[in-house]
């Protein structure tokens, strides 16, 4: 029986320990899309607990203690911190199997130095200690990052935002990474949507009022322009319904700020001409276009009335329609103007058809990629999974590896994670006899993949 | 090399091993849905040979002896009961890797001490032995449950059903465990099928005549109520597809009632409205409601014009929309009206999205479980894909658990099939150190999940 | 650690070890489902370099070259033959996982005796040696075959070809297997494609002109038989969408031969009906129908443009509707037309619907099959899904096993790839208990997989 969660956690042969001790676990990262405040990180933003740090908006937590009977009020209620730290500890050993039990155990490890499983016994315990390391030198939001050996972060920011805590954070050079910000129009592509109409008025504030289709794309190209300024590589969209027409948008968007309702065609013309004209600038400007396929979101009325988005009651929704996908793709590149894209799915239904579509498009030097396990589907089987569909199509080489899609400043553990299980599986291979044993060349590869393969596609 | 179907057997490490035998292997069963005859019971039918027990009605079976080139005379037609019996065991070799295959086999050794393969060879051995001890004390309908330990059954019945003998049984202090009705008014839901007319008048007959939406709902309430007088905890619902939508029914159920035939959108709004009456319901008495999605029903017209319905020509259907389920379920929620709930799916493309879906509404005890898997996909990979998703959801030890689903006396080894699935699964991460060695947490969470938590999830 | 693809490659137990070493290993080959020119064939063409045998038009290679980022002139553009292969040896060490490098070394094994792992280092050495054994006795395309003891090959042909090629191979008996041409009507279903029309006067110049929806019949009719009296077995049909309405075809064929445009249902409607009178003819002629369901193709339009079809854009599109495939095999069945079938899917999450619906069907002798892991889905992962599936469904002993539906004269160590993770799959089985160690049954059963069930089933 193996040591719970070792230094050979996950990895099950000798080949697969080298890979990873030897290559992987000391690569810098490069974290290319997650949720963290850049803010919090030019601020050296502090925690003085577990709760403050883990807890505060971390909704895979909350669904884990939701499940196992928490009461609210130990959740996003009005119990104290270590009520709330004691009430996740309590239903820490129920997690068996889950992600959420190996992220927490490895950010103990790493950022704690505390090798002890987290349950009710020892949660006081682990509390005072990490209280007390939090109260001391190296915990400061910048610090946590910088253990790990973060190089780039690319946060989450809208195109009305003013980015001033990027342009604030590009002044100071004592922050031993770049944090960069990332284009995400998704206010303005779901035209059915409530915050529409919103989006398009703070974006009128900053780049001229919006009243029609050509004003709006006017002020996107601005807010885009002013993005680049500031530096960013990389832009985000997340679909419920990847939905694709090609039509004339002008009247739908006249009819949407009239306040009529739109019928799904009209929603799609307006959607897939957006789309268009966000690839062709992305592409001149060499920005990455990543598509997050396949959520259903805010599916509980009570959590959604009380509390609001993003408080847990998200989860896999449909399959995205192959059809609409590669018509978008290929009308981008019919073009002349697909940008370079990333197609992520939430729905394991999906990955084969996205891993392959992918392939289809990604022709001299993988333009089109294929992403890392996402959200509810990151786990170790969906991390293997998406492994499987990279090796499968050929593209595994060229991939440019895993991301956080955290909120969390503790959360850069699951890159040990995914590199864990990167190593392990190709170690496998090879003393199954299906690989020769070229440590070199696959170490070599294994370091593209969790680092200089995103330095070098992205162009950070 | 291991031994065939040892004690060992699905256990591949010495925790699995431990977990099992310490723990689950003596626990008491809990059978929340099937579909035994409670006739059989109240009676304590005899079965004077394994055709009767096993072949009467499996169509599991017959779906392998069909493939294996058996003809149907030998299956559901005019041979003998030996010659039937023969002509599955010529098959059994055939069914490597199947969980007929294993069923058949934990059933010969658990119920009649028989450790031999069955095939051609052993055929009329084993048919000689079994049928002896047919013949002697242990193996009328009740013995067979109390050999398994079985505390709790849970029927399969019509709203129209007078439950007689479940009332019978309800008198009987001799029988050891209770036998309960469940509350599955399909055909009331589909009211583009056949049936639909004569569950009217039959309902009618007992409950008041239906003429129209008012009058069913009147009907149906009053069902509940006797229902529930006579201990009903459970309901059941199938959908080849889920529909739901908003709308008046009432129209709907006049047009249905003349005879005229309905949209998909009419369909939709009847079955909308007819769930959430009912959900309300089953809410109010503390009922728990389950939906199983997916199947296609009645494919082959030979064996359905030859047989009728549940010949063994059922099989997995189309993907669940999830827009439509969360859309029920969160209608349910914000008038306060959500019930318990069970997710199945027979479709293996679902699994992750009725997961994650069940945890959105599984607040405060578990709510909305992910259900083990059902029929077809009953199997040992089907199994652990459930596993895999409860423990990826951190539902795992909320778990109400397994169920045979099944219409025979002898199935109830799938419920040490599914218990040694499951310590095999979580002997393994102990073993291979993704969580700590914890033995008595352990062994109690298993056995909250092989008994204790559907004993309290469904207040038996 | 296993040696690299040693004797004992992808089997991971000595009962495993033993199936395949005593029992499959030596089997003759019956490839049912290839693209091989019959041209090539009766030609006895032979090949100069490994380029012209491996590269020529092999778009698995090509894709996973251009994910690798190798520029289109090396892949099918201009470079030289000797260029093309060092850029496909560069990339090969990149392809860890990937099928198309286990087929690549199976090949330099079992063609050429060639043991060394094909790179950048070892490219010109393995060129040359290859090049000099290419240009000697034993490698033209009748003995390439010949090597892999092929009894049988079914090529894929228009129901408007004049199967020169098949005739002088029929006459010709120096060729120790036969070739015969299999009736592919795609250009004839897909009503709203382009080649439909060219389709319609090539056969109607051979059969009569076809200027409505009877002489269409009839001219399909006339080369049904014309295909019949060349030996044909088997028939082959390829779905994008897996249309099926009940409908009059003439007035759609009608519009079509207008120019107009057609709707869903009317294009539906006509592939429902040419579909329904194809099968006819075939369970007359005692033909195999098979159902190849879910690509999406020529996706790149830049590939379209400049290389055409079969490019290597095309990738895994949508699951299949089981409603309209059960409702198409149902009227077949309900007219006793329905003949052999075999159900394939690209796309993996059709596979437990398409495993299960086959069965439904599947009475008195497997007649309609859940054929093997297709194209896109033909790797380790997806063949032992495939396997699952059988053994679940009770299906394994009667399954007509592997196909290569290869375009290349060396593909068919695939047959030996699929028998290694057959026989390890069940050798695995046996050694975990879960089957009795009965190797004479085991052995015989594989051996009916892998070819005898093949021979009988198609009747060749």
């Amino acid at each position: 029986m193996k040591a719970f969660m070792n230094e050979e956690f996950l990895l099950t042969t000798e080949t697969g320990s080298r890979l990873f001790h030897e290559y992987a676990e000391n690569c810098p990262i490069i974290d290319y899309h997650n949720h963290l405040s850049p803010k919090d990180i030019f601020e050296r933003r502090r925690y003085e607990n577990l709760t403050q740090l883990w807890l505060e908006c971390d909704h895979y937590k909350w669904r884990c203690m939701r499940v196992c009977g928490v009461a609210e009020c130990y959740i996003t209620g009005e119990a104290s911190e270590f009520e709330k730290f004691l009430a996740f500890a309590q239903i820490m050993p129920r997690l068996i199997g889950n992600p959420v039990y190996h992220w927490a155990h490895l950010e103990l490890r790493r950022y704690f130095g505390i090798n002890t499983p987290l349950n009710a016994d020892t949660a006081k315990d682990i509390w005072d200690k990490t209280c007390a390391m939090l109260s001391g030198d190296g915990y400061d939001a910048v610090s946590l990052l910088g253990k790990m050996q973060v190089k780039v972060l690319c946060t989450t920011d809208d195109p009305a935002d003013d980015l001033c805590w990027h342009l604030k954070l590009a002044q100071d050079n004592s922050v031993p990474f770049k944090t960069l910000p990332s284009f995400r129009p998704d206010r303005f592509l779901h035209i059915d949507q409530q915050p529409w109409k919103t989006a398009l008025s703070q974006l009128g504030d900053r780049y001229g009022e919006i009243t029609d289709w050509s004003s709006l794309l006017a002020a996107l190209g601005k807010s885009l322009d002013f993005f680049c300024a500031c530096g960013c590589r990389v832009t985000d969209h997340g679909f419920i319904r990847f939905r694709y027409a090609v039509g004339d948008p002008a009247p739908v968007m006249a009819k949407a700020i009239a306040g009529e309702s739109l019928t799904e065609e009209e929603i799609s013309v307006y959607q897939g001409a957006l789309l268009r004209f966000l690839a062709a600038e992305y592409e001149k400007r060499d920005l990455a276009m990543q598509l997050h396929l396949g959520p259903i979101r805010n599916n509980s009325p009570r959590l959604f009335a009380t509390f609001g988005a993003d408080a847990g009651a998200d989860s896999i929704g449909a399959a995205t329609d192959p059809f609409m996908l590669s018509a978008f793709l290929g009308d981008l590149e019919k073009s002349d103007t697909l940008p370079k894209t990333i197609l992520y799915n939430l729905n394991p239904a999906d990955s084969a058809m996205l891993a392959t579509m992918a392939v289809n498009f990604s022709s001299n030097g993988a333009k089109v990629q294929y992403g890392a396990a996402w959200w509810l589907h990151d786990h170790i089987r969906g991390i293997s999974e998406q492994l499987d569909q990279l090796m499968e199509t050929g593209f595994i080489s060229a991939s440019v590896g895993m991301l956080t899609d955290s909120r969390s400043f503790t959360s850069f553990t699951r890159h040990e994670y995914y590199r864990r299980i990167l190593c392990d599986k190709l170690g496998a291979l090879v003393e199954r006899g299906e690989y020769p044993c070229d440590m070199e060349f696959l170490g070599s590869m294994i370091q593209d993949i969790c680092y200089r393969n995103a330095e070098t596609w992205f162009g950070f």
